[in-house]
């Protein structure tokens, strides 16, 4: 824990100080819990996350769409979040404020809770559970304040006003909005099904107490993918082919013996998502399918594999309207094992409300029954804010050798794709080093130009936020050492340290090859 | 007149019958007037249109920020918006409610009125002259009723809470949440003046009557740089000399005349922008390059130059915190030359209301004068729907001879790059078609695969959604027909309807060339 707690605490300097994230925000204000500014370098970085994930969902033939984040009131009354999209909170002697539920397992160390002899799970229980919990525990907050016994819900929506006086709400999620244009996209896939559509973008939750830096947010981005299929056609999903031989690393949840089952480590069984079909691990080939893409986006974000794990939710704990649920969870370095993504069957639960409350018909025909039935919708639901911060988390680390930061992501996802120096200012130099970083820059990649400093000090700089590739143009440049150098510069590698001269003509080319991945650097010549 | 409103039905339908935009959203709710879904088409647009926006920003060196949209009330304190950003409103005999001045220049078809033998600019014009020229000229609703002789401010803000009662807004714009991190800017540009930074992101107005689809919505993207520099900095702005004898068409206002002078039509002078600066039509070098990038912002987003102009703000128009004000217009076909960017010296107006406010010092050393002193702030204010607005007017038409809709947007810009269809859905044609689509797919390329219908009939419903290039395999891919075609395919080029026929293992890099512009279509062999 104490090792854990000096990670986290270099990690956020490190955020902050080499301008990835800032905040609470807007700090000269005094700073907005749960809300942050992502700086020039973070930015990059969610630029990187989002373009993979956009890139996946194309491959895997999901379109993309943009709703609002404004969205009428009725809308949050067919979805259930007006109704029951809140948090129990309890204050303190003094006022202050704390979401109860999390309140108890932090004092509790536990998810669950012995109350007069019985053992409850903590999240979800009743405000006379929660009070009773307390008054048995002698729980206190935090501060060592007595808590008043009183429990009120706190929703969670951020409500706000369009025209004179419409309640109007910044959307808890982009999926409700995703699911409203349902007939159109009908119309736009020309009645066939399954198709697949995605939105990434903004979302709001009041929370009381956020904390946890980017995890946990008022203001978040989210990323959700939503398969629209018939329910005979979970069992015959073509598409699951191509994945059946795949091996995931599926955590699995034994109701029997009430407790997890996992199957890819410390010598467990290792699966084919065929086989956990076989066994019923998983219910059907669809979902089977989807939770594949889920694993692949984190892959392709740049997620090591050995740091993923899916998990999958104990029976009592899955929301309302799932039929199946998995999450897909990160090993951090600063938070251990953390969910950041869930893949849920939805059932035909969502049309069937927004039929019902917009009095629209949200059927389509099924073509092997022959019948108008409501599709169902298998989702994978996930946001860019939490893999943004796993990159930071994994690939950051203070190299005690060099006494120095070091930042070590995949090179295709690092904020800077390559940095240009001359050796010196003068001679020469500084022009032909800003007219590589010109054209690097023509050509779309993300480059700086630094002339200050040693070029060890350049070096480091560098390595510190990560820039997998450093371009220095010398005194040989010119050809004023050996002659067959001449038109030469320097392309250092972060990882290896490792130095080869190769001709300023070929700069662009041969960068692009490292970060698309069709060269390695041991393969530059 | 008529011929405009018919290209717009015509715009309108496609639009959303193509799937680019629905709504207004959510439609099964009936609507919420000024907010929009972008479908799939759409949105791919939009995010082409984004995607050459943050390319030319960083080519240009500034740095992306990621911003908060809700933002506590003090914010909008210091920067003007909670005070003064509102609108008259006036309602007639019914309740509805109307613009006042957006009413008064409807019907009367101007954008001033004569008042007691005056003429008065309306825009601007107090309650008081609002409410006499509506008496004067005797002005009634649209609907015919007449108006409650009562105009109120609306404010534009969406409020919302965080916390428990804490004010906040979502932001009616992104600049000003730009300019609060200050103080880490100068940190991470190592206290080097000038510096850029840029965001794209979701801004917000509770505009009473929203109309022109997406041309004014409720809740749109904007994309807002700004420059950071010392006021000294504005006429040596070593960047200038990149641009100095660019020609920008500028319409210039001359205040003497009280009229435009256009610089660029109708047989007036072309001016190099460095003549412009000493001729005092720009005030400055800093400010001629922002406008400059302006410029190139759209040239980049695939506008054609001579559907633009820069038009300098009338005296009078000026916004109060501006010391030069020039606007980017484009032609547009359904509404004529319509205004969707705003250069603007916002000089140190902005950290000096959120030194005042914050009661923090937003001054920086100036290197040259060796003073602590506030930076200056020169403002590209745009935003991301009205040029994806912008291309589909303008490049979409009805072709009477074909009697069908076409769209032909820069190839680099279309929505979808490539199609590819199997001749017949039979001898193994569509497996050879689906493996190029395939190919296409994973080099990172938005392709669709189509097998339903005639190839005319596919190649029709390409063209009505702008796909450039579409690819089809016949019997001579087989080798069937001529012996020496085996392994090609047919390239068909949308603009020129020409097909050629190329090697199949060669699709991959032909379209990627075609779109990056290293190839034309008459070179492909």
């Amino acid at each position: 824990m104490a090792e854990e707690r000096t990670f986290q605490a270099e990690l956020m300097a490190w955020i902050a100080r080499k301008g990835f994230v800032w905040g609470p925000s807007p700090e000269i204000y005094g700073g907005s819990a749960g809300f942050y500014d992502y700086a020039p370098l973070g930015k990059l970085l969610k630029n990187k996350v989002e373009q993979a994930i956009r890139e996946t969902f194309i491959q895997h033939d999901f379109w993309e769409m943009e709703c609002p984040i404004v969205v009428p009131a009725k809308v949050w009354e067919a979805s259930g979040h007006l109704g029951g999209f809140s948090d129990p909170i309890i204050k303190d002697e003094k006022g202050g404020v704390y979401r109860a539920d999390a309140l108890l397992e932090e004092q509790l160390h536990s998810e669950t809770a012995v109350l007069n002899g019985k053992t409850i799970t903590i999240d979800g229980a009743s405000h006379e559970e929660l009070l009773a919990i307390i008054k048995e525990h002698n729980i206190k907050a935090p501060n060592g304040l007595a808590l008043v016994p009183d429990i009120k819900e706190h929703n969670l929506m951020m409500r706000t006003t369009t025209g004179l006086d419409s309640e109007s709400y910044n959307r808890p999620e982009t999926a409700t909005t995703t699911y409203l244009p349902f007939i159109r996209y009908t119309s736009f896939f020309r009645d066939k099904f399954p198709f697949g559509v995605f939105q990434i973008g903004k979302a709001f939750r009041n929370e009381i107490s956020p904390r946890q830096h980017i995890l946990r947010q008022r203001e978040f981005t989210q990323a959700e993918g939503q398969l629209f299929l018939f329910k005979n056609q979970k069992d015959t999903f073509e598409k699951f082919e191509l994945v059946k031989a795949m091996k995931l690393p599926l955590m699995y949840y034994d109701v029997k013996k009430d407790a997890y089952v996992d199957y890819n480590r410390a010598g467990g069984p290792v699966l084919t998502l065929e086989q956990a079909i076989k066994q019923k691990i998983l219910k059907n080939k669809a979902y089977a399918w989807t939770l594949s893409l889920a694993y692949n986006l984190f892959i392709n974000m740049g997620i090591p594999a050995e740091k993923i794990r899916m998990r999958q939710h104990e029976a009592q704990k899955m929301t309302f309207y799932a039929d199946d649920a998995w999450d897909v969870e990160l090993q951090l370095n600063s938070f251990g094992w953390f969910e950041v993504c869930g893949v849920h069957d939805r059932t035909d639960y969502d049309l069937k409300q927004h039929a019902k409350y917009s009095k629209q018909n949200l059927q389509a025909r099924n073509e092997t029954t022959g019948q108008k039935e409501t599709p169902h919708v298998l989702e994978i639901a996930f946001g860019t804010d939490r893999p943004t911060y796993a990159l930071m988390d994994l690939f950051y680390k203070k190299d005690e050798q060099k006494e120095q930061d070091v930042f070590t992501p995949p090179a295709k996802m690092a904020p800077i794709s390559v940095a240009v120096f001359p050796l010196v200012n003068k001679a020469g130099l500084p022009e032909i080093a800003h007219e590589i970083y010109t054209q690097l820059k023509a050509a779309g990649l993300v480059a700086v130009y630094d002339k200050a400093g040693s070029v060890g000090r350049r070096y480091a700089r560098q390595d510190e936020i990560g820039t997998p590739y450093c371009i220095t143009v010398d005194f040989d440049t010119l050809g004023e050492g050996e002659k067959s150098l001449k038109g030469t510069v320097t392309l250092r590698d972060r990882d290896s340290t490792k130095q080869v001269r190769v001709n300023k003509k070929e700069m662009v080319s041969i960068v692009q090859s490292l970060l698309n991945g069709s060269k390695k650097f041991n393969e530059v010549k």
